[in-house]
C-alpha cells in the first residue's frame, strides 16, 4: 500500500480538509502516476454532496486527472515511466460485455468503475484526483500528447470527452449545424470541439454575457435563451443540439428548434424526469438522446484530435487550498472555463 | 363539382350517417378515383369525434384508400384511366421545402394537407375516403401492385407505411432484434414487415391473448407486458421497438429495454406529455424518437415491397352501414385487426 496526500470530504456537510488515502500496491498490470493536475467538475460537487446519493467518507473525487507514469507492473505494455497520461470516469470494467467489446466502456454493462467513490475490483471504494498519486490499470490511461499542456489536458478527460462523443457519433462536421446549450466546462469545450471538426457553432445561454467568450471560442453564433424571440427565431434550425445544462429545461422548446431528423443530446441529467410532448418528436422525425463520457479508445482519439487543432480548455489553476472557494465559485457559474488544482500544492 | 355519396359525422357528438358531398372539377395536374374500399384507423374515430380539435362538419374521414383511376387531368402522366391506386393520409404539400424536396412530404414545414379535415389550397375542407370517389392531385396517388386486392392493399396506406417507414429509417433488418409494443392496426402490419424485412421480432402486448396471432403473422417471440418479469428478462434486449400504443405508457421502462444505441420510436402520440428520465437515455446512449407516416415516394417502395413479399392487412370486410358499429368495436379493441369498408355499399 501507498499512503499519498489527498484533499478529502469528511463527509457529505463538511468542507474538504487535507489528509491522506491508501493507493493499492502496483499489480502487474497497474501504473503508477504521478498526478500533475487534477480538473475540478461540477459532478464532484453533487457527489461528494451526497446530492446523487449515500457516500463512503472520506471521499477524493476528481476525474479529470493528468500527470506523469512513475512505475509501471511488471506485464504493462502500453505506458512507460516518463510518458505523459491521463485518467477520466472510468478506471475499469467489465471488458467482455458488447458494450465493452466494441470500446465503449462507458455503457459497461455490469457499470464501470469509477474513478472515486465506487467499489473496485478489491472491495475498496476508489479515490479521485484530487490527490498526488493514482494508480490505475493500463487499459484505462491514455497517453496525453506532448503538444498538449498537462493544465489544459486535465479537463479533457471528462468535459472535453463527453462533448466529443456525441459529436463524433452524431455527426457534426462541415454542413452540419450544431448547437451547444450551456457555456459552461463542457459547453465551451462542445464549442472548440464542434467548430474544430467544420460545424457550424450556434451558443445557446441564458443571458448575452457570455457571448464575446463563445464567439471567441469558436461560435458562429450566439443567442440567448431568455429571449423567448430566439424560440420562434431558430425553430427547425439544428441538426444537432448538444445540452450540457443539468437543470432542467422546458425540452419540448429545444426540440422545437431541431430540423428533420435532428437529434438532441443531453449530456448532463437533471434529478427530475423531463416532460417531453410526443408531437414535438413525430412531427418532424426528431429524436431525445442521452450520451455519457466516452470509451477509452474514443478518449485517446479525442485527445489527439485536440493536439492535431491545439485545444484544450480554458482553466484557471488554483492550489489545493483553494479547493473550497473554488466550489463556491462552481455553483455560482463563476469560473471561466475550468478550475484545475495543481497537485504539487497538496 | 362532383357530387358523390360518402358517410360523414354531423357533429362531434353524432353517428356517422350517409350523405353526399362535393369533389373539385378534375384539374390538370389531378385524377378521379373510384374508391373500392377504405380502412378504418383510430385517427378516424379521434378526428370525427373532436378529440384532437374542433373540426368543420360534417366531416367524411378515411385516410386508407384504394380504388381504380377513372378520369385523370390532362397534364397527368403517373396514372392512367384503369390503374389501380392508393391515397393515403396526405393529398398535397408545398413541395418547395427541404424535407419535401427530399421525399418527406410527411415533414413539410408548412404541413402537409391532410386527406380528410384540412384546409385544402383552394381553401375547401379536405373529405375523406368513406366515399365512393375522390379527386387526388397525382403526385399524392400511390400505384398498388396487382398481387395485392385492394382490400387488404387499403390499410397499407397509413396503417402499412408508419411501420414501414421507421423499420427502414432505423434499420431493421438481419441480426437486429426489433420489438413492436402493441398488436392493433399498425402493430399487426409492423409484425409483418418486420419479419420481411429479416429483424428478429418481438411483440410485447399488454396480455397473452394475442401470442397465437403474433406467431403467426410472424413474430418470433411474445411476451406479455402485464407480466413485470417480461421488462426484467428483456432488459437491454432491443435494438428498435416500435411503440404503436397511443395511449400513456411508462416510457422509462420500455427505454430499459434498449441495448446500445438502442432507439424507441414512437407512432402513435399520447395527448399527454411523457415522463422520461433522462438516466434512461444517457447510461446506454438510447434515443427516444418519433415518426409519422411515410413519404410519397417511400409509400410506393413500401407496396412494391409488400407485392415482393406477399403481404396484406389482416382485414374484416364491412358494409357503409356498420361503420358506426365498428368504430364501437375498434375502441374495444375487437378487431384483427383491421376493418376495411366497401364502397360500394355507400
Amino acid at each position: 500500500m501507498l499512503t499519498v496526500k489527498a484533499y478529502a470530504s469528511p463527509s457529505a456537510a463538511e468542507p474538504l480538509v487535507p489528509t491522506s488515502i491508501e493507493r493499492r500496491d502496483i499489480g502487474p498490470n497497474d501504473v503508477l502516476i504521478e498526478i500533475a493536475f487534477a480538473g475540478i467538475c461540477h459532478s464532484d460537487i453533487h457527489t461528494v454532496r451526497g446530492d446523487w446519493g449515500p457516500q463512503a467518507y472520506p471521499l477524493a473525487p476528481g476525474h479529470e486527472i493528468a500527470g506523469v507514469v512513475v512505475e509501471v507492473g511488471a506485464a504493462v505494455t502500453r505506458h512507460s515511466v516518463g510518458d505523459r497520461v491521463g485518467v477520466g470516469c472510468m478506471v475499469n470494467s467489465c471488458g467482455q460485455c458488447v458494450p465493452c467489446e466494441s470500446g465503449n466502456e462507458q455503457y459497461c454493462v455490469a457499470g464501470f468503475t469509477g474513478t472515486y467513490g465506487a467499489v473496485d475490483r478489491d472491495g475498496t471504494i476508489t479515490q479521485g484526483g484530487y490527490s498526488t498519486h493514482v494508480v490505475v490499470v493500463e487499459d484505462f490511461v491514455v497517453r496525453i500528447p506532448d503538444s498538449i499542456g498537462l493544465d489544459v489536458a486535465a479537463p479533457l478527460l471528462c468535459a472535453g470527452v463527453t462533448t466529443y462523443s456525441p459529436l463524433r457519433h452524431w455527426g457534426a462536421g462541415p454542413g452540419r449545424k450544431v448547437a451547444i446549450v450551456g457555456l459552461g466546462g463542457l459547453g465551451h469545450m462542445g464549442v472548440k470541439i464542434a467548430h474544430a471538426l467544420g460545424a457550424d457553432v450556434t451558443v445557446l445561454s441564458q443571458t448575452l454575457k457570455k457571448q464575446a467568450d463563445a464567439l471567441e471560442l469558436g461560435a458562429d453564433h450566439y443567442f440567448a435563451t431568455n429571449d423567448p424571440q430566439t424560440f420562434a427565431q431558430l425553430a427547425g434550425s439544428f441538426d444537432l443540439i448538444i445540452n450540457t445544462v443539468s437543470a432542467p429545461v422546458d425540452i419540448d422548446a429545444y426540440l422545437g428548434l431541431l430540423a428533420l431528423d435532428g437529434v438532441l443530446v443531453n449530456v448532463g441529467a437533471p434529478a427530475e424526469p423531463l416532460s417531453v410532448n410526443v408531437f414535438s418528436l413525430i412531427t418532424t422525425r426528431r429524436a431525445l438522446a442521452g450520451s455519457t463520457i466516452g470509451g477509452i479508445r474514443e478518449t485517446q482519439e479525442m485527445l489527439d484530435f485536440c493536439a492535431e487543432h491545439k485545444l484544450g480548455a480554458e482553466i484557471e489553476v488554483i492550489s489545493a487550498e483553494q479547493i473550497n472557494e473554488a466550489y463556491e465559485r462552481v455553483l455560482a457559474s463563476d469560473v471561466r472555463y475550468r478550475f484545475v488544482i495543481d497537485a504539487s500544492t497538496m
